[in-house]
């Protein structure tokens, strides 16, 4: 029962947004680079931190970019996979942790406010609805109010049968398309993706081994911290989901309805809006990059908007961005997901873009280029 | 000739501030992994945030500390062994960084500025003495005034001879312990290491050389981008310095002096003061860490006080910090130098102290701890 009817077209939103996401600008991104000559530094010497300056010039279509407002959204959902104890925590905890991040007391909150991005709250499909009580007493900062995208209270379970029908995973990534193309509208130059929901490692799993092709046993991993015999579970949980639902690699949607998860269908479209808005898409960990994955195989040109904040400590995640040709900025053996990583990897974007607008050029500062800087070659 | 005189008993200093050097505090390393198991996240799911925690809370005595005040100190000196052409920039370039530091337009300001860290700017050794023109009118922040603790223009060219005097290491050494005690005693928690000299990856590279026992050919690299026979006479130079003045490995101040540089041997005394005085020494790229190598031949115990902040494009750096045994928390391609990696890692590391002192715990936020979180083994 939909707790919520869908009321747009939803095949149609996608098939737009996807038309409407354009190359990025490479004019931008040759004046990044030509700025970057000028500045009192040895060319290349900020390493990654002047490829990351480009990349955003590209795309955000300016050579010396400002992150004027950054969004994280972290999108909740329960999984039906969880029954199968895929999880070293209760299913309770996805609507918990729901609760906690409303509050402001969960690890994003902290990293956010850190990295000044704002957080959106999406209740995807968490099974237990969420009191809305910003409890501004604890004095927390409140992490604003909770955005209701629950077409049902979580997946079915994917060893049984399909997660979700098909119909409702387009609705999810159609939603997500509106959420980013909201808040690009209101000015975010940037958007984090942020996913929780207990289980929801098992369904990266399964999505990053049908869309790259490698075997259960190699992309999954522990997750929240499983034993043993959990994570042999894990693996045959995911094995058989592939068996029963026969996912289909060449249509995402198939694979998003089958073996993937509401919250991570929802982030697949926050990616794909957010490219077709031009903003910078930071991913986060696992689910969020098998969420990626999604958005890659409908919408190729939305990977060139795609910035790899970390690798995390889960082994299929790195399959999952080299698959996607990404290269990860951090590598911090984190394994918490929620966007805290891509929180973590905005503060390196904001000192990648606030080098070029602050820094002093050779001329102006008056110092002596390098024998190679002062005579360039034809 | 002397540009100041030394003014007191440098080697009583030194002697008297390793003794001071203290254990970090294993109480307070402890209640910060059990404060950790309390929030709201899977056990270790903070990957190196968390173990960034835990070493500041030993470094700084208390379970859940803050940085209330991060100073990052630049040091800058000339190097005589950049007459040999070891070096892409002309030597001017020292005194033109050096003032350009002071107006605020290179990159460790504005990368400081991002981590709100202070930069004190240090003239070590410069070959040109430096106007004191703060220029407000540029709008730029200024750097603060230039801190002279020049003893002489730089060093003499170590391939002929010793770099400089043994006394004049000593006193160098001396004058940063001085400099780490004063900014320590105002609220100073984290140091940040920062050097400017051309030719100081020519020092590093025959420090590291001889205090980890590897041939110059492997520690030496490209510093700010030198071509082949470039590099292959900066390996030259360096085997050439350390078959003339034979520095004995067993003697950090005699290394010091014969084949390191006044910038060097200063950020040397930096840190074994900031470590005396309880604070965290974050060390930058190449030249900081050889000032690092030096510390910890003088003062084994400083060690644990010390960061790598990140893993810099020079090979030699590599070699340096695995000596050191010390794990780089970023590995972002820098070679700028400057403490511009060092500013970087400040923003990781309050991120990994903020974390603690703000997320919710389990009980406080109402969320289900994990089968084994609930059940602790004995």
């Amino acid at each position: 029962m939909p707790v919520t009817a869908p009321v747009f077209d939803a095949e149609g939103l996608i098939r737009t947004t996807i038309a409407a996401i354009r190359d990025p600008d490479q004019a931008s991104r040759d004046a990044a680079r030509t700025l970057q000559s000028c500045l009192t530094k040895p060319a290349g010497a900020l390493g990654r931190l002047e490829e990351l300056h480009a990349f955003a010039a590209g795309v955000l279509r300016e050579p010396a970019p400002a992150l004027d407002r950054k969004v994280i959204v972290v999108a909740a959902a329960d999984h039906g996979v969880a029954a199968d104890g895929v999880s070293a925590y209760p299913r309770d905890v996805t609507a918990q942790m729901l609760q906690n991040f409303l509050v402001g007391g969960a690890a994003v909150n902290v990293l956010a406010a850190h990295a000044t991005a704002e957080v959106r709250i999406v209740d995807a499909g968490v099974l237990r609805d969420t009191e809305e009580s910003p409890s501004s007493s604890t004095g927390r900062r409140p992490g604003g109010g909770v955005i209701t995208e629950k077409l049902r209270p979580g997946t079915d379970n994917m060893t049984l049968g399909p997660a979700m029908p098909r119909s409702e995973a387009e609705t999810l990534i159609a939603r997500g398309i509106a959420l980013a193309r909201d808040e690009c509208g209101r000015g975010a130059r940037a958007i984090g993706l942020g996913d929780m929901g207990i289980g929801n490692t098992t369904a990266a799993a399964a999505i990053t081994a049908v869309l790259t092709g490698t075997p259960p046993r190699t992309t999954a991993g522990r997750g929240t911290g499983i034993d043993d015999p959990a994570f042999a579970g894990k693996i045959a949980a995911i094995e058989r989901a592939l068996a029963v639902n026969e996912p289909d690699a060449l249509d995402p949607i198939d694979v998003a309805a089958k073996v993937g998860g509401c919250e991570i269908a929802f982030l697949a479209g926050v990616a794909i809006g957010a490219a077709a808005s031009g903003a910078i898409v930071v991913l986060d960990g696992y689910p969020t990059t098998a969420a990626a994955l999604i958005a890659a195989a409908l919408a190729p040109a939305c990977v060139e908007y795609m910035l790899a904040s970390h690798l995390s400590a889960e082994p299929g995640h790195r399959i999952a961005l080299e698959h996607l040709g990404l290269a990860p900025v951090l590598d911090l053996g984190l394994r918490l997901g929620e966007g805290t990583g891509a929180a973590l990897a905005m503060t390196i974007l904001d000192a990648a873009l606030r080098l070029p607008r602050e820094m002093a050029t050779f001329d102006a500062a008056g110092v002596s280029r390098s024998a190679s800087e002062r005579r360039p070659e034809p």
